[in-house]
């Protein structure tokens, strides 16, 4: 069933040891997520972990350091920031009707535990922030640190479109006892590997024009993952880096896949919809954001996305 | 004298007709504070306009899209985000003794105004934003998005140290009336000529490491310039990315003038003083951000910046 969040609070100080799922590859807002959560549960003297089926990325890591483990037999399950059991990883059938509470902020959470407390905010740490408030938790450093992580990192601190007054003013009341944010904003968003760098001026200067400048697209072959020490983790927000060049209303990373085959990345302006463009070949996702998969070769697709994009471009 | 803004909206409103100087060089926060103070004092129904001796950055101008001149006398003149006479840039001396009020952020303003309120808060346009207030100035979207603009080019948005709890605070009353700020940020943040892609690539492809990696450095030379189609307003910013690689205590920017001199910039971490090692130099700056000029040849610049950063690099 559908609860609040506060609902969710009077659950949760109803139970005594509780163990928090967080979707495989983790990123900030599901651990910052179950790190707060499980500082606030042993606030109140309860028995509380997390559990990732993934390793957490050592850029994480800070969020937990401060989260000793504990081992004790759980009596009620809750995930965070998982709109699928799908996204929990390896052998995520297990957990099948065995979810008391999702705490999640996507719209498209299939509402697969025994209680869902589903709220759309840019990040899920706005929901984590408002449950510990019905829970009467003390804020501390620790939480804080958590909470405002998730919330940067989901809103690319906070520059997305999901920015809305309340985030900035949870922002505020979390720098009351978290002061020094710009050390976190730095490792988050500023600092790159030296491998990162090379992969991302290799993706840039193979950039090619098509519709007088109005549409980019790069590709990322093997040999240059290979080149420059890279993997597809590493590949992570180049897509939009070809899309955010100047007059571009539509931009394409292209990569080459270990069967050869070709994963296609668009990322469009207000004037282009994505999700549309790749529906044409066989994809989808978000207006702005979307993929697809293309099994020719390189030269097919590049005349195939010459002659579609050319179809989408505004002109001016 | 130096006043409260209380005190500097008493004298606004007790004016008709009143000139509002920029800096030169203009950025976002001195055009963001002329423009939401001129906004307000023609909603009072007052003349106002607005003088900058540069001019405007095409990618600042919408700020200034719904401000159609005026042509009056002033009686009146403030200077918004100027620490400075001599930046108001070329015939500056013509401006000594004929400031009126100087509303400024800079804790280095030399009060050279009759009225002086300088409030050293992360940019000057929080401090517009507490003048309007008690000045009862409706918020208007036009208004707030000039505020806006200001805020976040001071503040990296929201990454930089300078931020207080206050900044997030106002960044959300704004977004009540200006709701699509991620447009905006995008413009300001994401958003890059390709000759610009074409400087950083440059710039960080002939990066040059010293001291096991913790030191940073890369030469733009003239020819690098030319060859990009840049100038030197297109390096902003490239110093920070030197320090931002993985492992990098100190990076430099090394800049090749036209005089065939060389102008370093120097950015740091927490762990070393870049303005005290610039110091050696002959220069200065802030702890995290400093420069100097150097008139030799680049190995002996080579030479001198090896020696130097390994006594300011930090043991892991």
């Amino acid at each position: 069933m559908d609860i609040t969040l506060n609902g969710a609070a009077v659950l949760l100080k109803s139970v005594e040891r509780v163990l928090i799922l967080t979707h495989a590859s983790p990123d900030g807002d599901t651990l910052g997520s179950a790190g707060a959560l499980c500082l606030a549960l042993r606030q109140l003297g309860k028995h509380a972990r997390i559990m990732c089926n993934d390793e957490i990325p050592p850029k994480y890591s800070f969020m937990l350091q401060n989260i000793p483990d504990q081992d004790f037999v759980p009596e009620f399950v809750v995930t965070v920031d998982v709109a699928d059991l799908k996204l929990l990883g390896k052998d995520y059938l297990e957990w099948e009707d065995k979810i008391d509470l999702s705490i999640d902020h996507h719209a498209s959470n299939r509402h697969y535990a025994k209680y869902n407390a589903v709220i759309p905010v840019a990040a899920n740490c706005e929901n984590i922030y408002s449950l510990l408030a019905a829970m009467e938790i003390e804020m501390t450093e620790d939480i804080a640190r958590c909470l405002y992580t998730g919330i940067i990192t989901d809103t690319g601190c906070f520059r997305y479109s999901n920015v809305t007054p309340e985030t900035h003013i949870i922002a505020a009341n979390l720098m009351e006892v978290c002061p020094n944010t710009a050390q976190i904003n730095l490792e988050m968003f500023e600092i790159k590997s030296r491998n990162r760098i090379a992969l991302e001026n290799a993706a840039l200067s193979g950039i090619s024009f098509l519709a007088d400048g109005r549409c980019a697209m790069t590709v990322i072959t093997r040999e240059i993952l290979e080149k420059t020490g890279t993997t597809v983790a590493d590949v992570e927000g180049i897509a939009s880096m070809t899309r955010n060049i100047e007059g571009v209303q539509i931009g394409f990373l292209i990569r080459e896949k270990t069967d050869g085959t070709y994963k296609v990345s668009c990322r469009t302006c207000e004037t282009s919809d994505a999700a549309e463009l790749c529906g044409l070949f066989g994809g989808g996702g978000h207006p702005r954001a979307a993929g697809f998969s293309f099994a020719g070769t390189l030269e097919e697709l590049f005349e195939s996305l010459k002659e579609v994009s050319a179809r989408f471009i505004t002109e001016e």
